[in-house]
Order: structure tokens, then C-alpha cells, then sequence
């Protein structure tokens, strides 16, 4: 069976949520076979201060201390140029745009950029990473909707890039063809995170299936090509976030028409398996180290002095089934493709 | 409170199903309103002759007396010009056609429309109508998904239209402004039907709501626009066919991944009020009557001689909520807008 060996992977978009969920899913970015997780900050309360995303940091490191936690701030008025200075020294990584109420706790998020201004100034001068959710609310009088939400968010994209040039900036789990070429367009400090679950789904397999569904929803096939093609040519501005958004289970399911099914799909613990064989499906498993490692440690700069660089071995197998939930004192969550036949597995890291 | 009388109420496009789910569901036509119910064929086994229909009729008319069911046929390779015959004969008004694979029941559906030219000839001959889902199969390579679906059709329904001009097609709950104004493009012989949760959803409605997922899905604010409009202009060839569509409870519950949710949105109970209340909510409360009575009868050629004609009394209401759910013997189906606040009840009828 074929073997493939992967450089300390690293997954530059994840949810580890808080307390005993926490506690349950932080292990499986190591499961995984992840060893850096980029960790978003929208908890309750969300996390906006220097203060707090230390806080959260020990927390997850109690749980596994084996993986790297780069934080991140919540983007609210709260946040200011003098906090955005002492969270630089104080190792934080980036900071988190949620546009208001398109995603789980995102009731905070923002509606105009341009209040922020003198953050993002004071960004660009220390090199803080602006990670955005781009997507602007719906609205049915502008024929706004999940589908076209994050094209009509990528002129934002745009006119933040001009604005400030050398603030490095990533548009979070890419969905479509034209956020893919909006981001090519731009210089050198704009780059772009893909989810492993947005390289399998289309429009299709959400319509009635609240399991697969999350924000940004998956798009057309067409979309789902440019994300793969991007992959494939190997564009080093484009590297995994999985957006790994564990929920409870109960919280994914629809039982009555007043239950909305929460939005977000759990990767975690088969996150690397998934990646190559998705990347193996579309021609691309000679890109998984790019994807999964080189090209958003670059891009982060933390190429070079990888604290423990280790090997993770992956193998074809045959049979191999994903686990149908995970549970831990009173928790349970449900992955993707649960129960689903999955054709690689982690063998052995070094 | 305003108060408002319909002549006659009638339902052009109504899945009625069988056995005990039938007894549930087959009093609700009455309930809502309408008393003519054009009975939609998907049953198991499809309804594909003259006898099938009529022994079908008469178990719905065991059921309740009250209501005049018009019967159609499920177009398949089964039906000749001979049986066409012989259904005209025994007043059966149409034939259904669904595109393979794309909704409840349809895995005898069309793949290709030439083969059937022999049967269209015949229902041009005797006046038959052909009642048509409008949605091509998603098709990831062409990309060809659950939104676009319908306007790939089109072109079927043109050249249908242009092979058989005196043919009359209905093209089912229409949910794009493309049908619309496909629909408006042809002669008098082509006519439409809309549903009524079509005029209250769109995507975001059924994103992640697993009971608010038909086929066709709703579309984007623009379509339901354009279905509000032809309504409001009063356009003769558009009137209401509700797709209602019971499914047992469970079956529209996502409980796990591998549980996909089944397509159809049940509003039969409460069918006239609902339509009442959305046409007023975009000012179109003046077209009621037209929208579901006069012009389906007209289009029919049931608007002369009904049988027992009614005038149904609405009312404005206040703190009048739409059941959870219908149970009886064993069988539970959950309506639209299940709890919630609607402001029209019947009040009267004679």
C-alpha cells in the first residue's frame, strides 16, 4: 500500500471551543496528526483581550500540551492600538473578523472596516494577521444569500488590501472561484485558507443534510474545482484551515422545524487522513506537504524554527471506517463523514 | 378585522399518498380550504394506468367525499397512446413527468423526452394535460446542482412547447424568475403552477432547517420576487398548485450524517389561510381569488360546472398558531410554519 510522510502538519483555522467540549476535542488535532493549531477566538465571551487569549492558551495546553496554539483576538470596538501592541509582544498572532451574525457567536461581529482603521494600522506596523470571515450578511432586499455572501464580500477583501498594504491579511475558508482569483490578484501579504470539507461538498450535499452544513456553505462544483485546481497548481498563498467547528450533537440535528441545526463541521480528528485522500481524488497528494504545512508556515513564519518538526506517516488502508461520534463526560460530537470509509490512516510520527 | 370570501379553492398540484398516511392527510385538503385536489401519481408502485388512477381515487374519496379529486398518470415507458385514450375517457386530466432521481419517488422517472412523443401526440389529440417537474439531475461535471436545476430545464419545457403548441403543459412550482419568464414566453397552452411556501422561503431558509427542504429548493430572493410579481400582475397562467408533500415526522429529522432529510414541505391544513397571509404580506391579497381558484379552474376548464360551488370565508385573527404536528394511527406529519404565530383562519363556508 502506498505511503506518504508529511512535515508537522499544520491547521491554520480551528475551533476548540471551551470547558468540557474543550477538553474533549483538543486532543484531536493531535489525533489528527496535527502538531499547530490556529485557534479562533469566538467563545462566550469572546476572546478580545491580551489577557484573555493567554488565559485560553494555558487552558488548551493543559489539555495537550504536544500541539502549538497560536491565538488570536476577537475584532470588536473594544479592541485598540495599545492592546493590539501588547498582544503582539505578548505572542498573539492574529486578530479575527466576524462580519455581525453569520456564524456561531458572531452576534459581536463588525459591519463597517472602516472604524477600524487605527487597529489595522497599528497591525500592519507590529505584522499581526487580519484573518476575516468573508461573508456579509443576507439580505433578501439586496438579494443577498448564503451563496453569493462571500463573492459580495471580496470587494471588502480588496479596499482593505489597498488600504493597507503590508498588513498580512488571509480570507478564511475560500469557498468560491472568485475568491480564489481575488486573492491571486492581490500582492504578496494576502493569502487564503481552504477547508478539507469544502474540497468534498457542493450545494448538493447540504440541501437536507445538516451534517454537512456550515459557514460559508459549500457552493457549486464549479467553486469546489477552483479550490481543488488551486491546490493543484500549488500556489503558496493557499494552505489548509479546516475550520474544524465541533458542536454538540444533539445541536447538528433538526427534530422539530424550530430546531436550526448549528452551522459547522468537525474535522478534527481525521483531519490529515481526509486532506490526502481528498487531495488523492483530485490528482493533487503530491501537494500535501504545501497544503498541510510549508505554505502557511511560511506565511505565518514559522517555517524555520519548528520546535519539535516531526514526521507523520500516512498509509493507505482498506476498511478503515470513521468513528460514527466521539464522546467524553457528558459531550458528544460527530465528525465528518461518521461511519464513513476512510482510505488513509496515520501510522507512526518522528 | 378584515375578512375576505374565495370562490371554490382549488389545489392543482397535491401528493396525497397512500394507506394510513392517506387517512391522515387526505382530510386536510377540506381543512385548508380547497375542495379540488389534483393528485399528484409518485406512489409505490407509480401510478401508471387508467385503473391504478381510478382505484386510487375512489380510496381517497372513501377517505372524504367532499373534495373533487382530479387523478394523473405517471409518464414512464409503460404509458401508450391506447392508454391516453382510455384515461381521457375515464376523466383522468393528466400526466406527470419527473426528471430521474431528482425528488420523492421519481427513480422511474424521464431521462430523455423524444421516446414519450407518440404519448404527447395522443394528449395533444384529446386534450390532456402534461404536468411537469421542472429540474434536471445535478451533474457535478456540468456543473449542474440543486439551484440551477431548474433553469437547465427550460429549454425541455420550449421545445415541448414548440413540438406539441396545442399540448398543455403546466411546469410545476416554478421557484426562478427564469421560469417565469419562460413560462410568460409561451402561448396560452402552457401554464404554471407556484406553491405557497415558494412565496415565503429562499436558500437561507432551508440552510440547515431540514423542514424547510423541498425540491425544487427554494432559490434566491430575486426568484421569490419574481413569483410574488407575476401573482400580483395577476397573471392568468400562474395559479397555485401547493406541492404539498407529507413525510412521516421522523423522516424529516437529521439525526446522524448518514440520515439525509426527505424533500417536501407539508401545508395542505392550513392552506388557505397561509396563502392569504403571504399574498397579503406583499400586497397582493386582491389576487387571492384568481391565484387559487379562478385561473387553475379557467386553465382546467373546471371553472363552469363546479359541481358544489363554495364560497370560503377568511378572517383576520390574532394569537392563532399552526399546530406542532397531525397525528392518527401511528403516522405523524409536522405542517409549515409549525408554531407559529398566522393571522388568517376560516371562519365560514357555504
Amino acid at each position: 500500500m502506498a505511503q506518504i510522510s508529511v512535515s508537522s502538519p499544520a491547521d491554520f483555522h480551528v475551533h476548540l471551543r471551551q470547558g468540557k467540549l474543550a477538553a474533549l476535542v483538543t486532543p484531536h488535532v493531535r489525533k489528527g496528526g496535527f502538531s499547530l493549531a490556529y485557534i479562533m477566538p469566538n467563545l462566550k465571551p469572546p476572546v478580545t483581550t491580551t489577557a484573555q487569549a493567554l488565559a485560553y492558551k494555558a487552558e488548551l495546553e493543559a489539555i495537550d500540551p504536544t500541539v502549538e496554539y497560536m491565538m488570536t483576538l476577537y475584532l470588536s470596538p473594544d479592541l485598540t492600538p495599545d492592546e493590539i501592541v501588547k498582544a503582539k509582544e505578548a505572542g498573539i498572532a492574529g486578530v479575527k473578523s466576524y462580519p455581525r451574525g453569520v456564524t456561531t457567536n458572531s452576534d459581536g461581529g463588525i459591519e463597517s472596516y472602516e472604524m477600524y482603521y487605527p487597529v489595522f494600522e497599528a497591525m500592519q506596523r507590529v505584522d499581526m494577521v487580519l484573518n476575516l470571515h468573508g461573508e456579509v450578511p443576507s439580505d433578501s432586499t439586496t438579494n443577498t444569500h448564503v451563496l453569493n455572501a462571500e463573492e459580495r464580500f471580496l470587494p471588502h477583501l480588496l479596499s482593505l488590501h489597498k488600504a493597507f498594504p503590508r498588513l498580512r491579511i488571509v480570507l478564511e475558508h475560500a469557498t468560491t472561484r472568485a475568491a480564489v482569483s481575488a486573492v491571486k490578484a492581490c500582492g504578496p501579504t494576502v493569502a487564503c485558507t481552504i477547508t478539507a470539507h469544502h474540497l468534498a461538498l457542493t450545494v448538493d450535499d447540504w440541501a437536507g443534510q445538516s451534517f454537512n452544513f456550515c459557514k460559508p456553505v459549500a457552493k457549486y462544483p464549479d467553486d469546489r474545482a477552483a479550490l481543488r485546481e488551486v491546490i493543484k497548481e500549488a500556489h503558496p498563498r493557499f494552505f489548509l484551515g479546516s475550520d474544524s467547528a465541533p458542536h454538540p450533537a444533539q445541536s447538528k440535528s433538526t427534530s422539530t422545524p424550530a430546531q436550526g441545526c448549528a452551522a459547522g463541521i468537525y474535522t478534527s480528528p481525521i483531519l490529515l487522513p481526509l486532506v490526502a485522500q481528498l487531495l488523492d481524488s483530485f490528482g493533487a497528494l503530491n501537494r500535501l506537504d504545501g497544503f498541510v504545512s510549508t505554505f502557511g508556515r511560511r506565511f505565518y513564519g514559522r517555517d524555520l524554527d519548528i520546535p519539535q518538526k516531526t514526521q507523520v506517516i500516512l498509509r493507505q488502508t482498506e476498511k478503515h471506517f470513521v468513528e460514527e461520534n466521539y464522546s467524553g463526560d457528558g459531550e458528544t460530537v460527530v465528525p465528518f463523514w461518521a461511519g464513513k470509509e476512510i482510505c488513509w490512516e496515520i501510522v507512526d510520527r518522528h
